[in-house]
């Protein structure tokens, strides 16, 4: 709305479109909470205090505060995309969110990331992105794309790209390696995030210097604060897999909240649906003895400064109307949620919405060449490497055994818990994979497999025999991806994430309800842990430590090279 | 420097320039004061911790703060331009201002800012400039410029432009004037400050939703809490005559403190060399009991958020190292300040610096038809207006009393304390000049003048007879401007301004002792007055009430309209 037309409305001379009368607005500017009205014009808020409306809404003592913001989420790890994962998030707070489409640039590149923006339009939440980093993250693995700096340079002049995505890359930034360098120096004055787990002293101080502003990866009050007192922001991170939050909690003083922001990272469509969002972060919070206010502070207006987005994160004249409206000022849940002036959910539910959500077609992510495929393995000799997955870590151990055989040929032995593993390029039908063995999963009969490998997303898959290794893995391509539960030629249960092999097109309920069916099946299979699925995928990563399993084949990550399979 | 080799300093592969040692550095971050050094390289801080370095400095257990900011300055109203105010402020610990020109503007439009963004090169001192909003300041006085939006665009492209400096025509926002709503649009997506004192309600609301991010006039506490809550930053001011800091202290709170700046506004020379500049306001904020890194944040990392000048207000990695370094922290006054990684300043002193100041040529801005000068009143009335000044107020009384007459011309009449009064149009030699009668100056004979006379400064004088008064106005245009006391053709004491009528080119030392011999040349005429120049000067503000005299004749503030002397 023209300006002019504003300041008449905030005078008093018009009336506003909507009055939001008897709140308790939490000033995140003076630390306060004050008894007021919201007058809100068009997406703004126009003027606090009494005004006349067009419409007016008694929330009879509620208290208000500004829309949540999540400072870092990989969408694709709910596993639907952004329209979706906003029914699921905005009913609980959240109206923003800065988003590093990570997952599927590693499959679809650029297309990927345009996709994921496009989805992001019409929808009532605010989807900002991080232009990805590292892809690929190493050079020993397959991926669908490659983004060097010029290649994402275009992405600088899209509205909502705020800037580079966690820097991964940490070693390569400490080491000065030109390539990472070279996407620094373009994202020169926009935002850098970080991400070095663990590092200190002078190779944080070096990385520091490359203007990387935040870091989400402490695990540590220690690691946190030498992180703080150089400037970074800390992003508290409560992820599916990476929960941080009471660990970090006593990190945060009134002298340092100011540059502390909250964070999900990954979370899984079971926690965001059970849990929550960023709401859970704040109960978590103030259930930790944070005043709330600070914890509001932390999802709102730190955030909004560090990101620059001054329009937001904070209820006051000429930022926009997005609100969060409860009861329980020790434990905030949201009744009522305004994103730009409209009220967009209500009770935990999404209102329906009044623009038709943007349906972005995106080819089929599946390439891969089943003629070269095949499991078999030939004894080249006595003892062979073996995968040693850690329950709930994503570390693994590297283990040497005697060769598990059978006519000639390297098989599984549930009786030591060697199962046999694979991972088949599925980006660009080159034909390339890697096999293995691995101990820790559990599974006695039958196979696992899935498209979501971070970072590359090839297909995986571990299994009891060939049979059902081929069948699952088959199966994923089958639904242009997905994860699957298969014995022999049966499948036991099947999650289809069609768009990048990466996320759903059903409502996130459907697919916590097919995770659901799979982790029974995959149990039901003989594997005693929670998530053998999220195990399987993490013995694909080759950037934690030690052995690992890629397209490439094993890479010993300590040693950072590829190794055969046989000692 | 290249990112790539600040990196490898950073990691201690290669030596800083400088490491200085055995520091208690303050982190504005997380709040601490730690022992540490600090490695420079160039201009920058390179890391924290022990470092080699070429050039080792032993701090010895100092202080050592972020380079402090004044977040809000006039320079002229130091009476010297650029490099002689950097003199006087950075030994003081002052490294970066944001300035308004907006005086050298109303005499010399874009010339005069340019002038300033020139001479405000290759000095100790970074001088941001905020494009002046008000030029002129009102429509009932000649001024050297006139500066519309348009004109103002060009120095969006400046590098050291940083937004619209102090919108003092709120009554023009609230009112929704197109003429001023054009500069606010034009500077979208830059700093937009404020001016609104007692501003309150929906008329303040109003303000704030043309997207004014900052006010530096509150005088309560009651006023500045307002603003805060909507969202403005709070400046607190200590100038020479408007002094809030005092009274604004208690607004100070853990909870709110990020959101307050210091800034000086408006200080003399005398006032910066005898108490100080920003350290001045550290120091009365300690003794007032704020926490001295609460001091130290105000006039450090938070105008550098507000400002967006994230390469400095902090000590850290990345940061310019701009530096201020004392032994006491409850009244840190500064041994040694670096700028820029140099050491610029020692024991309150400025060292040698490396360049030399560039020397900007500025043409006179003395332009007078003397041919329509004329001092004298025919008598038109047996009533006069007067304006009645009251001691240490901007504020006048608009006073109606028997004319005072000799041979049918309105004459002085010092029995009753009623001098004549002149401004005399300086900028476009339009011969335009309004005449009227002033008490409460109380010179008995001589007359007193000055072409420092806000906004318009145009030439003012004052005096008990008309030959004095001509003198007076010839002799501040003998020397292109400035100040000086005269009784009959004899010059008392003189200070010259030949930039713009407005700054000396002279040592600031020399300003001060000039100042100082008028002061006492116009107490020996009479006047009571401790400053009457500064009284003189506000007697031709007409955005100030009651009765106010320009080159356009006796304005009538309250009904801001013109009047005649003669009722």
């Amino acid at each position: 709305m023209e300006l002019a037309q504003i300041i008449k409305i905030a005078r008093g001379d018009e009336p506003a479109d909507t009055l939001l009368k008897n709140g308790r607005v939490i000033n995140v500017f003076s630390g306060e909470i004050i008894e007021t009205d919201i007058a809100i014009v068009h997406s703004r808020i126009v003027g606090l205090g009494p005004y006349e409306a067009r419409q007016t809404v008694d929330l009879a003592g509620r208290y208000v505060a500004p829309g949540l913001i999540d400072s870092h989420v990989h969408i694709e790890s709910a596993m639907v995309p952004p329209p979706e994962f906003a029914r699921a998030v905005v009913p609980r707070g959240t109206t923003t969110v800065v988003t590093d489409p990570h997952e599927i640039a590693n499959v679809l590149g650029l297309e990927g990331i345009r996709y994921m923006l496009e989805m992001a339009k019409y929808n009532p939440l605010s989807v900002y992105v991080n232009a990805p980093s590292c892809v690929p993250s190493t050079a020993m693995e397959t991926t669908g794309a490659s983004l060097e700096w010029y290649d994402l340079q275009p992405l600088q002049q899209e509205e909502y790209v705020v800037g580079l995505a966690e820097v991964m890359n940490f070693p390569g930034v400490v080491a000065g390696e030109e390539s990472v360098l070279n996407k620094i120096r373009s994202f020169q004055h926009m935002v850098k995030d970080g991400h070095c787990p663990g590092l200190s002293g002078r190779d944080l101080i070096a990385y520091v210097n490359a203007d990387i502003g935040s870091d989400h990866e402490s695990t540590t009050i220690e690691e946190a604060l030498e992180k703080l007192r150089l400037g970074m922001y800390i992003f508290i991170r409560e992820a599916t897999n990476a929960r941080n939050l009471r660990t970090l909690l006593p990190l945060v003083t009134p002298e340092n909240a100011r540059r502390i922001c909250f964070c999900t990272d990954d979370r899984q469509p079971a926690d965001i649906l059970k849990e929550g969002h960023i709401d859970y972060m704040i109960r978590s919070a103030i259930a930790g003895d944070i005043p709330p206010i600070t914890a509001f502070r932390m999802a709102t207006l730190n955030p909004s400064e560090y990101f620059d987005l001054h329009d937001r994160g904070a209820i006051a004249p000429g930022r926009r109307a997005d609100l969060m409206i409860f009861s329980d000022l020790q434990a905030p849940v949201a009744e009522m949620v305004y994103r730009g002036g409209k009220l967009v959910a209500q009770d935990g539910v999404m209102l329906p919405w009044e623009r038709e959500i943007k349906r972005s077609v995106l080819r089929s992510s599946m390439n891969i060449d089943w003629s070269k495929v095949d499991l078999s393995i030939d004894v080249e000799g006595e003892q062979v490497r073996i995968i040693g997955a850690i329950p709930d870590q994503l570390i693994t151990t590297h283990l040497v055994e005697e060769t598990p055989r059978a006519d000639g040929k390297v098989v599984p032995d549930t009786r030591r818990d060697i199962l046999k593993m694979a991972v088949i390029e599925r980006h660009l039908a080159t034909g390339r994979m890697g096999k293995g063995l691995v101990r820790g999963l559990g599974l006695q009969q039958g196979a696992i497999a899935s498209t979501v490998a971070h970072d590359h997303h090839n297909i995986v898959v571990v299994g009891a025999d060939d049979q059902s290794m081929l069948a699952a893995a088959r199966a994923v391509a089958d639904t242009r991806g997905g994860m699957v539960a298969v014995d022999g030629d049966t499948i036991l249960a099947q999650l289809p994430l069609p768009i990048a092999g990466l996320m759903s097109d059903q409502p996130i309920e459907r697919v916590r309800d097919q995770m659901d069916e799979l982790l029974k099946a995959a149990h039901r299979l003989g594997s005693p842990l929670h998530d053998p699925f999220m195990a399987m995928s993490f013995l694909a990563l080759p950037v934690i430590p030690s052995l690992k399993l890629t397209d490439h084949g094993l890479v010993d990550v300590d040693e950072f090279h590829l190794v055969s399979l046989f000692v």
